[in-house]
């Protein structure tokens, strides 16, 4: 047993063929200071199996009971400086357990483990070379343009009538997913593991509610342990057809109450936002091109915010497949300059009908080169970045006149009546009309502290730029070519108010890091 | 005389030293078919001049009273084909009053009436090779960034204290203004003229409501006989700190009914939209980037929609200043692919402060040479374009339950319950998250009747693409570059649904005629 590491219990019991994913299989792990409850479950052809993580080192005492009686104990050695435990949710960043800094770059791979044994291992090779440290993808099937093919193996065996027997988990199906989780996980990129979706034509996505919490009753007995994998509870929830918002609510709960550990959790939108203030969500996982907004939902949910679904680079005939690299890039720079998340995805036509967004393969976009020297720079920084902006001009116009007095205290006296006047006029504006309006506006800036500040100027070709640096604080100053991957010292020594000097042309940023 | 000509009767009289504005003097001209009164003005050393323009041939016997007595007649000719009268909005187009089809390619010049000699000079040559039909510009002088110099003149003379006496016009500035704005509209330019705007160190913008008013009246008696003048009533009238909404009112209402002829009149934002829908505005001046709201704005106002800031060209430290000249481009596709219309404005950093959309000079920039192959290419279609959009996303957001079932009418049965819950899905949203999130899905799609659709696929890299063309007619579909100016035939005699390869890349537009 090792810190961080899956620990499992096997033992060889009864035969089962019905009725086996809810078995009463109960564990209990007690350290010296806290005791933890899990359930086993029954892997096939008579095999009991317990997992649990140990997330402290030193001596667990542990007692089996239920389908198997056992009891035994371990020493837990502490972990090996590879292993770092689960991310979790820090402010509006991410760390793993040991306190390292986890910064999420993510791709799209809905229905991964769904195809063929060469495309799978082609897609894994493809990730080890990849500069994503998340992968997005299903455990059900996906159905929908390009994915018209069926998976090696489905979740559940079927009952005589055709329909699916939830209680009745179908064992190869399992031992193959868990195995290609595990790979995955290895090669340390953590999974987004999508628990439900819309897109399906075998009926997971109209199972009874028992049936569904059944499902996730075998799953969370299999996968908890697992340190490397995030519960996302839906891809575009509110687009299903199978379940009402109360199930939904459920199903959230059932996940949070029946994971012994607190994996991130979340549940990605379509549409509405699944609200990111539930005590259970740890992030928000938002579908969206409305990256002006991240500061203002940071600060609302106080929670990171991923950007998992931002369009993909590609050439559909849809909108949401259809950016270039070049704006793909942008993307992540938006929500990196906004001390958010983005998450990658690739949709290019072809004639096998092979897309990495759903099927994985190769990637033969231009944007993951571009994305590797984001992460490389990002990971560089002394710490998380968080935005410099506070919500913006929509704030202001959301502020009621009390609200509005209170900002502008530290406002200048003869600027106040200008600022009120421009509030005025906001107010005055249909509440659709004011957010298309002014929602465009954005300064994308972030810093992590006093230590770097970061700007992208996007699509703005400033041939001018001052930079607000503290006066006591010394910083070299970086331009930095997004699309091109340059970096080009413009200051070695700036401080206070810093006036640059910019080539005027899209696609920079500007990087002013410590130096004293 | 000639129909669509400015006609002007010219007296010598009493040499007036004050209130020489607003003055006792009223000419009727009267034809077969009616009767128009308008006000004649005083234009220094004891001359009165009258001016009226007649937009009918044939004769008019007129009579002038008050400051002047007189009478006489004149024979008015039938248009020479070169003038064709006032522009006037039809639908959400404009039209000339002889029916020709105008079709606004507008830039922005604010100041620039207030520069010296060699520099309007130079801004009128710059004009006459530019592909601009429209310019922006002010009566008053223009304090601000970059525009720190005195103009030549002020449109009015000085009390003893310093004030301005709105009762003595300067006829030095009159007369220069005046001469300019000709020389602008002889080159077949409309002058779309800015009557107030808040950036001001003189106090043109802080003037009390009656002396704002004396300024109308003897600007009206001036310059309304002049057929290609628009009225704005301001740039960014919202910013102004010397008018109440209801001083705006007023002075929208003093203009209206102060205008014998009708000319174009709006009043142009920063913030709050002024309402389009008010009866006295003839077509909505907006300033704003959020064009994917194009088509729900028309489809509210049912009037022209021009979008008379959208940002500026350039490399200034600014938001507002810094687009790239390829996104000034794109923002004109978007707008005429929307059944709209857009202004150009061009801010590029110079050592002399001369900057194209305040000051005039010269054209840096590379968007004029691209908005002048879309002007061609807009011109040659058979008829004003309109949005094939209805609004979309947004609207099925805000349709309540009864609005919305109409609206499914036409909707397969087997896709209403899916239409049903995106909708309910997006009203659960905040309103201001649900704009910003849906606001930027768009297709930017146009039609001149059944003789032409446009699509300008904007940033969108489609590989292939279909188009719904009706199936009993025919038409050539060429693609456009709309960057490089290139167009290339795909079909020669396309029919119905077309489905087209396409190079997957941004800055396309496809544009199918009808040949049959």
């Amino acid at each position: 047993m090792r810190q961080y590491e899956t620990f499992e219990l096997q033992f060889v019991g009864e035969v089962l063929t019905a009725d086996y994913a809810v078995i009463p299989l109960v564990a209990e792990f007690t350290n010296s200071a806290e005791s933890k409850k899990v359930y086993g479950f029954y892997d096939g052809e008579g095999v009991y199996k317990i997992r649990f993580l140990p997330e402290k080192p030193g001596e667990y005492i542990w007692k089996v009971s239920g389908a198997v009686n056992a009891e035994g104990h371990e020493i837990c050695e502490a972990a090996d400086g590879e292993h770092h435990g689960l991310v979790k949710a820090v402010d509006t960043h991410f760390e793993f357990e040991d306190g390292k800094l986890f910064v999420p770059f993510g791709t799209t791979v809905y229905a991964l483990a769904h195809q063929e044994n060469a495309l799978v291992e082609q897609t894994l090779q493809t990730l080890k070379a990849a500069p994503f440290n998340k992968v997005r993808m299903c455990v059900f099937p996906k159905d929908y343009d390009y994915n018209h093919n069926e998976p090696p193996y489905y979740a559940f065996e079927k009952k005589a009538d055709g329909s699916w027997d939830v209680n009745r988990p179908c064992l190869a199906f399992w031992h193959r997913f868990e195995a290609i989780l595990d790979r995955i996980t290895d090669m340390g990129i953590q999974v987004d593991l999508i628990l439900f979706h819309p897109y399906d034509r075998w009926g997971f996505d109209t199972m009874s509610q028992k049936d569904n919490l059944t499902y996730l009753n075998y799953l969370l007995r299999r996968l908890s342990a697992k340190p490397g994998i995030w519960w996302s509870l839906a891809n575009e929830y509110d687009l299903s057809q199978g379940k009402s918002l109360s199930d939904w609510d459920e199903i959230e709960r059932y996940v949070a109450e029946n994971d012994p550990y607190g994996h991130l959790l979340s549940c990605h939108n379509c549409f509405c936002f699944w609200d990111a203030e539930r005590p259970n969500i740890t992030h928000a996982s938002i579908q969206t091109k409305a990256l002006t907004e991240l500061p203002r939902w940071i600060d609302k949910y106080k929670k990171p915010v991923i950007i998992d679904e931002c369009c993909y680079e590609g050439n559909l005939p849809h909108f949401w497949g259809s950016i270039s690299a070049q704006e793909m890039v942008y993307r992540f720079w938006r929500c990196v300059a906004s001390g958010a998340y983005c998450t990658h995805g690739e949709t290019f036509l072809a004639e096998d009908e092979v897309l990495w967004w759903a099927k994985g393969g190769l990637l033969k976009g231009e944007s993951p080169e571009r994305i590797a020297f984001l992460r490389e720079l990002v990971e560089s920084l002394p710490g998380p970045l968080t935005s410099l902006a506070n919500g913006g001009m929509l704030t202001l116009a959301q502020m009621n006149d009390e609200e509005m007095e209170t900002a502008l205290e530290p406002v200048p006296e003869k600027l106040r009546d200008f600022v009120r006047s421009i509030a005025a006029s906001m107010r005055r504006m249909e509440v659709d009309d004011r957010t298309a309006h002014i929602a465009g506006e954005h300064e994308w800036a972030a810093h992590a502290g006093e230590d770097a500040y970061l700007w992208f100027n996007d699509r703005q070709c400033f041939g001018e730029q001052t930079l607000p640096l503290p006066e006591d604080k010394r910083y070299r100053v970086e331009l930095i070519d997004v699309w091109n991957m340059t970096r080009t010292v413009l200051e070695e020594n700036a401080r206070g108010a810093t006036k640059l000097r910019l080539p005027g042309k899209e696609g920079l940023a500007v990087l002013a890091t410590r130096i004293d």
